[in-house]
């Protein structure tokens, strides 16, 4: 694999080589690898515009990749995956992004990804946007996650947006049955001009059903945030929403979290801080021989992990 | 004064007689009573429509009544007030309107005050809602409040809205200059089918502005709550808003606090909770001899104190 490539699969997806199990490796609006295994099918849907995926029930510590990569400039795609995970099953998906963007022309993609999650199975979903490349064209990234989950199913959602996305907009949406629980956790750095907007709605439709949202932002320079958060509670379940940010420079964030109960039985929180590093870390950092910058660095890596 | 008139008076004002220092008592559309004193001037407007209220530099410890009865079934009315507060001023404003409908067409009172704070002083704002009448027809409030509040001013504002509203829509904006102070303490039950509207903005423009929102409410049977903050941080100032509600019975909550950071300076927190009243709670006072109910009621009037 060439170099760029190779970087690219190494930041979304942990990927040295070829991973182990089933895996798509999409570039440049094409697969360049696939595998199915016995437990995971992967059908491509006719016309190339995304993936069916079957996982069968009871499948246990097994793992699939689908990074995409874009290294050509100007490229603009739409890509439709949809996860049939079955009952009982125990699985981890590594998608994720990563652009190289060498020329003046915007390379764009549009993840839109659905869950179908069986009864008492576990999914951890991990997606990682990364961005390089110094041409003048920008690197755009709107993922759209939609979970539907069934009765004692649990899913842990990790999205880590770190570097080199100029503009984002994402959205994600879960539904669940009885004695379902989504664990969401969102790392978000923007700098320079870069935006980021992102959407979540979680409907607590089951009994006993539960969500907990966690967002940690870092906006830097002159980039901008905005994070809406909502949790609708129809019977008795519980959520829970917080989004700790820190503002650098001239950055602006917005943080808008909406609790709804529709019924007594709801448990709702949310909290929500904006703020600067406190002055006093940077003191403590810079007396252990670090400069007022690499201070700062070490808060934010640290805020972020 | 008839007894109608007395229990509402009582109710907005606290008053069981005519009040000390200025005042203006407003009942079905007209004015039963004004006094002006020589710190706090009261000018009628000259279409009827409401008052301006000049209240002179240096003015400490006074107090001003304003509130607003509606006994007749059917009327509606928009009331302006302006409150022009010179500086260095201490005063205590007590508005607040009773509705009492004993017929079947609806009465309105829509009050729209503004405040036009000078530079260090103090106000304590003080509105209370409420309604009674065995009528079909409802007690419909919408106060709208907007506050300029120059430098190193306060306020102090407190809202209450207990019992006997059927609609309400209440929105609250305000504006501080440098060193201004803002707290709004919100208490609001509804029952029945009542429907409950809070928006509040606040936008803090000056350096080490800073508010403070806090705002509890029940909402029981079929009635229905919405809240929504924003607190927008331009500076350097600190924002905080709290939202703790209680759900009960066939009520509905929607709780909506936005923050805003348009500059690293700007220290916002928001939290919010919505729940029911714990069962150990009320098994404690049961046991102390409460019926369920009873121990419920205890707790409503100890959260809304």
């Amino acid at each position: 694999m060439d170099e760029i490539r190779l970087q690219l699969l190494k930041e979304v997806a942990g990927l040295h080589d070829i991973p182990e199990g089933a895996y798509n490796i999409r570039e440049n609006g094409k697969s360049i690898g696939r595998q199915s295994t016995e437990e995971i099918e992967i059908v491509p849907m006719e016309d190339g515009s995304g993936l069916n995926i079957y996982v069968k029930p009871g499948t246990k510590k097994k793992s699939l990749h689908i990074p995409v990569i874009i290294s050509q400039s100007g490229l603009s795609e739409v890509v439709y995956n949809n996860f049939h995970i079955g009952e009982d099953c125990d699985v981890t998906i590594i998608a994720g992004c990563g652009i190289h963007n060498g020329g003046s022309a915007d390379s764009r993609h549009d993840g839109i990804h659905s869950f179908y999650i069986g009864e008492n199975s576990r999914v951890k979903y991990v997606e990682k946007h990364y961005g390089m490349g110094d041409g003048n064209g920008e690197r755009i990234m709107n993922p759209e996650t939609n979970v539907e989950m069934a009765k004692n199913s649990y899913m842990e959602m990790e999205t880590v947006q770190i570097k080199g996305v100029d503009s984002t907009i994402r959205k994600t949406h879960a539904k669940l049955a009885e004695g379902a629980k989504i664990v969401i956790t969102e790392r978000l750095m923007t700098h320079g001009k870069q935006t980021a907007e992102s959407y979540f709605d979680v409907t607590l439709d089951g009994e006993d059903s539960g969500a907990n949202l966690i967002s940690r932002a870092v906006a830097k320079e002159n980039s901008y945030q905005k994070f809406v958060s909502k949790i609708i509670g129809n019977t008795v379940c519980s959520g829970h929403s917080e989004c700790d940010a820190i503002i650098m420079d001239h950055a602006k964030i917005e943080a808008i979290p909406e609790l709804t109960a529709n019924s007594t039985e709801a448990a709702l929180i949310h909290e929500a801080a904006i703020g600067k590093i406190a002055g006093e870390q940077i003191t403590k950092l810079m007396t252990l021989g670090l400069s007022e910058a690499e201070a700062e660095e070490k808060i934010v890596e640290g805020f972020l992990r």
